[in-house]
């Protein structure tokens, strides 16, 4: 746990020293990663020359051209690495990942910049695209794995090569005179240069993200200049192509609305709030919580996903919340869940922690397979027939599928650093008061004025809403513990040591705050009721106006043609179903409870059923329905 | 009326000479299409540059830069001009008419190319990528200018140039030694050339039709072969880009499904049903009637319109029926209809006139606004906020509306040229026959067995179900009168000179044949009742499993927010609604008739009302809602 000094940054979050998943589905989940996901991910940075491009000897004809955005899979990856070897020893991969950082260390360049694409391929062309280039996104996925790795590792060898890169960057862009006014096309690097900050105490850091953000929107646009530079026409017939799509249609304080491409937007958004936190800048904190405010009351999908569409792999209008359509990025449902964290640093308010609930075990889970070694990019809430994820048409029966990997591989590599450090997404704290956010079999250490307190939680969640937590001081301590009541939840109960507490406990945004003088041993037992939710959009949402949505807890359920076969659209509720909920005894999901339900469905049509009729031609036959987690 | 000798091409269509529109419906739509659609358009021809491109003097730098495809919007408009001038003379229009033809005269190259885009631009590129540069399809709408202007003008002048451009064309497309074994990326000429076949009875014209149409989709393909020699890597990692987006895939007789480009697929198709006729080729004209089948029952939209998809410009899979993301190109719908046509003269069957109808109606119609100006690129069925019709986010308040123009504008000038033909869409006949597809108020003169015949029609079609229609013979004529009963007529009553006929006719292939010998003055009444009707889709249809669409007679009916506010979604008929139909009393639809009912709708949400809820949490209220046809 840090401390913070700050105003803004009242609660503290847990590295992975300080908590720990200790089984139940998390466990199951982490373990998959670290045994599947990660290895399969190593080895496809390896095959498709990822790797290889760091020695930065590739040459025109041979294969695995480097591509600009291949540094930040690898950093990534190597972020993933050290966040496993935390919780996890392992020489192989310990060994692995010393091999890389050697080669990042081989690829820095005398002045400190580092990045295999333009050194290699385009040595002249550094710093003339920030719009598309992906530079300074590289740069920011380069420092954050180098201070994971020092996190980790207690290590310096890769913060050194980061923090030269960083002095670089520094020096190139500013205000100064000589420097460069830009400010990167695709964000990343603002809260990079927060956390390496954070991890070196060095403040030019904290003002380069500063400088990042405050630049961003001003007129005229950078990003016209330079392409003026390159001799290029600025692409101002849309500006939706360029300012609204890099969110540097307006400057950042300004911005009201979540616009353009979804993962450069939210990773502004957490730049902002980390440099909100670090500077004690209330009316950028502000801005942020406004954009949060906007993004969950009108931009963001039940799955907790964002991004609506493919188009900009972006935002598009208000309340618009397509099935099939709906692009809904990995990386994107992801950022969602960083920020979330960010800004539960600022406030205990169960609008953060609600969201990333939603999104991790909905949004971001769907990403990869069960068995960790195939990937979504695009997550819509329905398949549809014909076309891959990037539009393209492949044949009438192709249907919507998980990949092994991508020629743009964010989605894979994040998700593989993001399932190791979920930890980190349970709890936060200060010294009078730990927040418990999201329930699972774990423990964390804290300690409230100097007494060392463990918190060990035992739950079967999500498909179990009963949660044991033991508190554990060294002596007995006063301070509070916040139980996060999730939105979903009509009714919860709460006992101390087997016996309800005398008066109702306040939920306070969310939470429910107890305070006490807790001895060795005592024991908070909560029990969210959890049945199962008929869940309907705002009608200002046009699509599925005659829909509902299965949730249990805080899982979405759906419907595979694997367990109802084809036409899953023509499946009707009634309108006072009754819900069965059963462990599957099959497959990939055996113990998982799955929702059994007795339905409608129409007839099927026989081959030459005209396409067109007058309402009533269909009869409709009674079924058996089963849904299963999303 | 021309005479047919093939075995196949049983009925003619007749000319604008012999068929004509005297009021109604289609008169009010003809004239505002003569009156301000012709105007503006050619307004725009002039504007843009492409009458002035046909000078073949542009200058790098200056505006206007010509484009592959000017050529052919020129045309079509000429064309246009052409059937306008058929029907109602127009002195200032026939000199214009003059002036353009003049100056493809003088576009004209020594050798017979004619091209204003490669002359000017690029004159080394000629023919060296049909795949994608659209010179082949320029030609064919050039022909067809050209006979289009030599049916009305019975003057050779415009014909003369198609005739040498052809003669040029057939001299370098082929399978003799030397020549090139290509054909077009975009059909058009395909068709084109059988109407100079037609027109001028020269053979080689119709072999050259059916050699591009039997040459389509040989192995290897002819576009990878042409890519090598450009120096440029066949794009076979995604055929569905080359192959079946331009319908090479296959050769065009193993052809069963429709894919790709829609208005590329169509084309080909009427061109393979032309030349199936004109060479009495039985196993072609099935396998265009294998399509056609295969597009009305699994393809097709409820508004007669076709290519559900932007991403291709075209088809995707079976039953895929999107509503908002619907493409429905107004090019694509016309083809339909003029495929349609072409098959009807192959057999009567209601299959092709029904289908006509619909788009006629719904499809074609919606790409021009009511006062002639305005015009639709894709006609969804849903508007949607935020994009652009090219799947461009322009504004978060901005609705899909009607253009003035588009860059690529085939649409504007492809209605124009539809709407000014409309009377020959409305019958076919033989020597005993004459079959009436379309109602609409007209007329007809045909001559079976030498004895000159007139028909005239009075309807207030499509807005009332009465059809009077008069039979007028020089002297008695022994011969069929068949009319359709449209499919969607669930009782057609029917009544010869006041009485009803003796013993009931049978409805063969969807056309009541009325075989007897016929007095001048015989009087038909027949009676289409014309209900409101609730129609629904195959649930095959994945999409809109809950919705209904409202039909009178042809004409499908939407909701509009300028009648019915916004949250069109939300609104919910009753199981069994009363549908009120009037005549609208305002704007410009005036005399029209609406439908009126009464339904529900969902409480609009307040500002800060929750995204999603438990289902209930919305009220419903009764309200009141008015259809317009769409």
């Amino acid at each position: 746990m840090k401390t913070k000094s700050q105003k803004l940054g009242i609660y503290n979050s847990f590295s992975l020293n300080e908590a720990k998943i200790n089984g139940g589905f998390w466990n199951e989940r982490m373990e998959n990663n670290r045994k599947k996901t990660l290895p399969a991910i190593l080895d496809q940075l390896e095959k498709t020359g990822r790797v290889e491009a760091l020695k930065q000897n590739w040459k025109p004809g041979q294969p695995n051209r480097p591509h600009i955005f291949w540094d930040s899979d690898t950093a990534k990856v190597i972020e993933g690495c050290c966040y496993s070897l935390a919780t996890n020893d392992d020489e192989k991969l310990e060994k692995k990942v010393a091999e890389i950082v050697d080669l990042f260390a081989s690829a820095q360049q005398p002045d400190g910049y580092l990045n295999s694409y333009f050194t290699t391929i385009e040595p002249g062309k550094r710093w003339t695209n920030l719009r598309d280039n992906h530079e300074l996104y590289c740069a920011g996925h380069v420092i954050e794995a180098a201070v994971a790795h020092f996190n980790i590792k207690e290590d310096t060898s890769f913060l050194d090569i980061a923090c030269k890169y960083a002095d670089y960057i520094e020096s190139v862009f500013g205000r100064k005179r000589g420097q460069m006014r830009g400010y990167p096309g695709h964000q990343e690097i603002e809260l990079a240069l927060v956390r390496l900050y954070e991890a070196t105490k060095k403040k030019r850091y904290l003002k380069l993200a500063q400088y990042f953000i405050e630049e961003r929107g001003r007129k005229p646009n950078y990003f016209d200049k330079e392409a003026a530079k390159r001799g290029e026409t600025p692409d101002t017939n849309n500006p939706h192509r360029v300012y609204e799509y890099t969110q540097a249609h307006l400057p950042v304080r300004e911005q009201t609305k979540p616009v353009g491409h979804a993962v450069r937007a939210v990773y502004l958004y957490i730049g902002m709030t980390a440099v909100a936190i670090a500077t004690d800048d209330k009316t950028l904190l502000n801005a942020s919580r406004r954009l949060w405010k906007e993004m969950i009351s009108r931009y963001i999908h039940i799955s907790g996903g964002i991004g609506q569409t493919l188009r900009n792999e972006g935002f598009t209008t208000a309340y618009d919340l397509p099935d099939e359509s709906a692009y809904l990025e990995t990386c994107a449902s992801i950022s969602m869940a960083l920020w979330g964290m960010k800004m539960l640093e600022t406030e205990l308010n169960s609008t953060y922690s609600d969201v990333i609930e939603q999104t991790l075990y909905n949004g971001i889970l769907s990403g990869v397979s069960l068995d960790g070694t195939k990937f979504f990019y695009g997550n819509p809430l329905a398949s549809y027939p014909g076309f891959n994820g990037n539009g393209t048409f492949i044949s009438d029966d192709y249907n919507y599928r998980r990949n092994d990997w991508f020629e743009c591989s964010c989605c894979p590599t994040n998700i593989t650093r993001l399932i190791a450090q979920i930890p980190t997404f349970l709890y936060t704290a200060n010294d009078s008061l730990i927040a418990v956010h999201q329930y699972a079999d774990s423990e964390v250490n804290f300690t409230p004025n100097d007494i060392p307190v463990k918190i060990v939680q035992e739950t079967d969640y999500p498909w179990d809403g009963k949660i044991l937590i033991s508190v554990l001081p060294e002596q007995t301590a006063s301070f509070t513990v916040a139980l996060r009541v999730p939105g979903w939840c009509k009714s919860a109960t709460l006992k101390i040591n087997g016996r309800k507490p005398k008066s109702a406990y306040n939920i306070i945004m969310g939470y429910i705050r107890i305070q006490r003088k807790w001895e060795k041993g005592d024991k908070i037992t909560l029990t969210l009721s959890m049945p199962v939710e008929r869940i309907e959009a705002n009608p200002n949402a046009r699509q599925n106006p005659d829909r509902i949505a299965l949730k249990r807890g805080p899982v979405v359920y759906c419907l595979e043609s694997a367990d109802n076969g084809r036409g899953l659209n023509h499946i009707y509720l009634p309108l006072d179903p009754e819900f069965e909920v059963s462990e599957s005894t099959s497959g990939s999901i055996k113990g998982i409870p799955v929702i059994k339900m007795k339905a409608y469905r129409k007839k099927t049509p026989a081959k030459n059923d005209p396409l067109y009729s007058p309402l009533g031609s269909w009869s409709y036959a009674k079924c058996s329905v089963t849904a299963i987690p999303y």
